[in-house]
């Protein structure tokens, strides 16, 4: 390799591949060419499909030359942009642009013949020095500008060589995959993001629309939602939870569906306005394994579903539906077990006032270890004590 | 450039970096090493976290020489995966292999002395010969070895010169990001498809039991799914549908959900063993708008939510609930109409018998343009038609 920084450069468009961020991205070629080709600055133009418009979002500089991001913005109309997308004013066929050789163009007979050309070309030097560029590249992916690449004039004064030119455009074009394959991530990734927020939403919605039909318990379900995370969160600084983003979003989940079953319960069961019989009890009882019976066919649902069919466990066993006791209960529902009992006291229902907030958690406190999991109430009492 | 495979090559790692699929990519290095280096034949053994083993999962050949992909696996163990994650192996201090070299080493004092370099470096290329391998180089990723990149001889039966190999080796770093490029692209996808799955299972799961509170519409739900689908894609072969495949997401979801609202009407009349009441019919008819608002809070159910919305209009105005009329009534809400009122008309209600197949297709028929739309009604009678 004759020149140096090529090496440099090269080893950068490699690393380039596997940043999935565009700004980190341009930030790196950016640093990369400042300190490789030794000009004053280097910034990128990146085109915005919203907005239709060049943004130059990153630049960066050695000597203070540094124009603040997001801040210088062309339209496709702008000469600069023009000069890329329309050959015919890419007089020796080269796709770069130097200021130098546009001011040699201006003094020749055909450009100043050509109010077409004398126009534009002014035009262009005007734009290019108020950027203090010398030097621009488009960065093509197959038709497409996706953005211009821009360099200051070197540290040294000296004139850019053509075998420069020429790499630069090569790396130009690495840049413009790197910035095609880092959008598809984030297209990828903000889909991901758009997927989990409708599958919790609409849960959310049906959950609620579910909870409707018990006149008693509206509010319960957000609200268990609301505390349960809170106790999870406390619950993490005192123990380690294994695959911590998992089991939030299990619990998160388990706890809006904490009570579908009760989707199987009649009407008349649920709303009845005096205490139950012991048959209604019965049927009472029979919610969490509703609840597992209507999520079974879905297979990546195990966590949630385990959690909504344990959540009246107690831990010393008296519980239901199987009445297994202490560590055996998963951690989501004994979690859930205690948010629900709270809510549950601190709301009116039928056969009863409610409790004040005080009187349930001295209620919870008092059932540590017997109804509940220790550990939790601990995390449960710190929800409480740290101002909430 | 000096060597005319290396620009064929450096354009082929270009490239690799947009495409998302291993075995494609693995395809493209494999082609354009065997064109361009004239060797009889290369592969690349890949490494699969799962079963923790080296899998030739592609390999090209010029001459006929082509070893069945998936055929042959290494294990960690094995000889040829040792020489790259053992330095103490790599005499030379290369981490490429050469078999000559391999063989020459055999002949030297040090290696005859050593048991452990003998049996190493005989059973290293029995190995080779077994896969007619000539040179091998290790595909790392930082400390991680993805893969292993081999070649037969040359078609020449020329030597590889070391300027090829050491191009080779360039070439393995930028297979090895492409590799880690493709796989983070492939788990992002799969988790996507994932996620779109859990979705839909939840929503059936939930749309199900909801169901189940009106007993004489078990099964309804899933027919109206199974038959909109249909209906739909005998549409699209007699118009344009624009976004097909989101409209196929928001038919699939609406059609899960368009009783939603019925959780909103009271057990006692959805149950009711005989006619409705006026004052009855009004309470059924909010359902629709019951789902609406159900649903309202989520911002990426908007086309699902109108056609929700919507499932009870007529082509001609006189539906429920705002008596809109032909376009304006949503064209999913219109493929839902039809199979709504045709699984109704087929299933036995409170008050009277079902209709046979025959006719509730005559009688679909006969409203086509009075209550249903009249190309969803020709591609409902299209579904059966084509022997369903």
């Amino acid at each position: 390799m004759r020149v140096s920084y090529r090496k440099e450069l090269e080893k950068a468009a490699r690393r380039m591949i596997l940043i999935h961020r565009t700004d980190t991205l341009i930030r790196l070629i950016i640093r990369t060419i400042v300190r490789n080709l030794k000009v004053s600055y280097a910034g990128v133009f990146l085109y915005q499909q919203e907005k239709k418009v060049y943004v130059l979002t990153v630049s960066g500089g050695r000597i203070g030359i540094k124009i603040p991001a997001g801040l210088v913005k062309l339209p496709p109309s702008s000469p600069l942009v023009k000069f890329f997308l329309d050959s015919s004013y890419q007089l020796d066929g080269d796709n770069y642009l130097i200021v130098k050789k546009i001011k040699g163009w201006l003094r020749r007979k055909k450009v100043k013949e050509s109010s077409r050309y004398k126009k534009f070309f002014t035009e262009l030097i005007q734009q290019l020095s108020s950027i203090k560029t010398e030097v621009a590249l488009p960065i093509f992916f197959r038709d497409e500008l996706l953005g211009i690449l821009i360099l200051g004039e070197k540290l040294s004064k000296k004139r850019f060589i053509s075998e420069e030119l020429i790499f630069l455009s090569i790396l130009s074009s690495d840049v413009a995959m790197a910035i095609r394959n880092a959008s598809l991530f984030e297209n990828l990734r903000l889909q991901l993001e758009k997927n989990q927020k409708l599958f919790l939403q609409t849960i959310s919605a049906l959950a609620e629309a579910i909870e409707a039909k018990d006149k008693y318990t509206i509010g319960h379900t957000e609200r268990v939602v609301d505390l349960s995370l809170k106790i999870a969160y406390q619950l993490r600084k005192m123990r380690k939870i294994k695959n911590w983003d998992k089991f939030e979003r299990d619990l998160k989940v388990a706890a809006l569906l904490h009570d579908i079953g009760k989707i199987g319960i009649p009407e008349t069961v649920l709303n009845k306005p005096v205490s139950l019989t012991e048959e209604e009890w019965k049927f009472i009882k029979k919610h969490p394994l509703i609840g597992v019976e209507i999520l079974s066919p879905i297979k990546n649902l195990k966590e949630v579903i385990s959690a909504i069919k344990y959540h009246h466990e107690r831990y010393d066993g008296g519980g239901y539906p199987e009445g297994i006791k202490g560590k055996k209960i998963p951690l989501i529902a004994a979690i859930i077990a205690v948010a629900d009992a709270y809510d549950a006291m601190i709301s009116d229902r039928p056969y009863r006032k409610a409790l004040s907030s005080n009187q349930a958690k001295k209620e919870i406190r008092r059932n540590k270890g017997s109804q509940f999991h220790p550990q939790v109430v601990e995390a449960f009492l710190k929800v409480f004590s740290n101002g909430r």
